[in-house]
């Protein structure tokens, strides 16, 4: 199935307390089409300034991900700083320059528009409302959001959430969105909102995906070392969304929701091993085999 | 197999935000040999007081709990108050007093000494120890312990660890004790300390099993109301070992294990519905079915 990918495309300064990188690549929607383009071809749609280096632009293209949707415009790439506590729990957000993205529409590109997986990854509701106004009704359309929209676009979220079939956000998020402690009833209160599926993101502790009288709990990976926990939530959305399309079967069940939630989980695992999308630049599809057993082993307590 | 337990048999008072009850039943050994019943007829060794209400003593006994090890003595039982914090995720003790427990050392009946699975309820390391010098060495044992002991009897408990094939602990406890952030290295580290297993429970994030070469991570039963935690970790703990009683093969493998990590969360997930032991004194073994096939339900992303 053809799917659609909107996000932010940035370079970004990530510190840890061991490191610092400066011109990474990032944005939600650089993470989340290479971690779909693991299992299918990937449409994005995004900006850059003229400054955005072309070896991302191929990397991309080698990615099987078509940039027909990707604007490129005279100005600075959006920039983003970000820098992690001690235990890389904790991140705070030390600058952002939005630059070409300040003023950017997404504009659909017609050969775009009868996508059947949308990811709207994370960028302002109103933006990915106005993606949804362009394109017809897909099959499945995923949002990803962050506490930011959820405290200062909270009309604009309550609107998108009416029209997408799966929201993913983490636990501080949830209970942020709904004032509720417990995440049981915070992905419940979520579904009230508009989206027949919730996936509440815990970290370390894994994903709760919520669905229509369906729940599914799956652990984390078990790291022992993570080196940069950015853009482990968008790899999860890009990958969640990547192994949907690879589907060829047209009603989408609860299963392939677990198993989409499994995918993103292996992908998301392996990206915060390196900084950026490095770990994502050398695996291949048996890395993820691979830990997807280990997932069925550590998840499973009955032989299959 | 057969299977020997023991711990605290106490009268608890217990105070939420909404209830406050007094004289209820509790104690680790309690609620650990009440789990444990369920699967197999249970040796229970504590001791209570001359004050120990007859019907605690004739619940135990028609629950196939065997009290030739539970020592009734003049003066009180032993007496704990708790109070918990409006989430209920923070527990306050307001009131401990041993007495009869203050001077207590476990004897076991001679009928009582070559049981096959051990669960050692959380009480005193060096309590724990004193019961293992006094049998022959089971099949397999199983340790609970808590923040006190790893405070306040760490020798006992490094002493003891050499001695158990499974230690049960929650995550701040297994942090605790290891000063790793991390529940994965603190899992490995407690390994290194002795046990081959390590089962560290994470309340409403499930638990996590290590084993040699091993990992099953199992979520919680999506509970939205809680009304008393008290006892939970106990009755993990007893459902785990019962369940391990209940097999009728001499070696129990890691499946074994994972399954008792099911077990023992679905009787916790029922203990927490009611204050005390009241929501197991109604149960039957069709509702531990119902449970287990929902965690079956909630955990395998394939068909079986």
């Amino acid at each position: 199935m053809s799917i659609l990918i909107t996000g932010s495309v940035a370079l970004d300064s990530v510190i840890t307390p061991l490191e610092k990188h400066d011109n990474l690549l990032g944005g939600s929607g650089s993470y989340a089409a290479v971690a779909a383009s693991f299992f299918s071809p990937v449409n994005l749609v995004g900006i850059v300034g003229s400054d955005f280096p072309p070896e991302h632009i191929a990397f991309f293209k080698n990615r099987q991900i078509d940039l027909a949707g990707l604007e490129r415009v005279e100005g600075a790439t959006m920039r983003w700083t970000g820098e992690y506590e001690w235990d890389l729990n904790v991140r705070h957000t030390r600058a952002i320059a939005l630059n070409v993205f300040e003023n950017y529409t997404p504009s659909i590109p017609e050969a775009y528009r009868t996508p059947e997986i949308v990811l709207l990854a994370n960028i302002a509701p109103a933006l990915q409302i106005h993606v949804l106004d362009q394109i017809q009704r897909p099959r499945f359309i995923i949002a990803d959001t962050m506490d930011l929209w959820i405290n200062i676009a909270a009309t604009d979220l309550a609107t998108l959430l009416q029209r997408v079939d799966l929201l993913i956000l983490n636990d501080s998020e949830a209970r942020l969105l709904t004032t509720e402690t417990s995440l049981i009833r915070a992905g419940k209160k979520i579904q009230a909102l508009g989206p027949k599926n919730v996936a509440i993101k815990k970290g370390e502790h894994g994903c709760l995906l919520f669905g229509e009288n369906n729940f599914f709990s799956c652990g984390a990976y078990p790291l022992e070392d993570i080196h940069d926990p950015t853009g482990a939530g968008d790899t999860f959305a890009g990958a969640f969304a990547g192994y949907l399309a690879s589907l060829d079967h047209a009603d989408l069940s609860f299963d392939d929701l677990k198993k989409a939630v499994v995918y993103g989980s292996v992908l998301a695992s392996y990206n915060v091993e390196a900084f950026s999308l490095e770990r994502l630049r050398t695996l291949d599809f048996s890395h993820i085999e691979d830990r997807y057993r280990i997932f069925r082993a550590m998840s499973h307590f009955e032989q299959i």
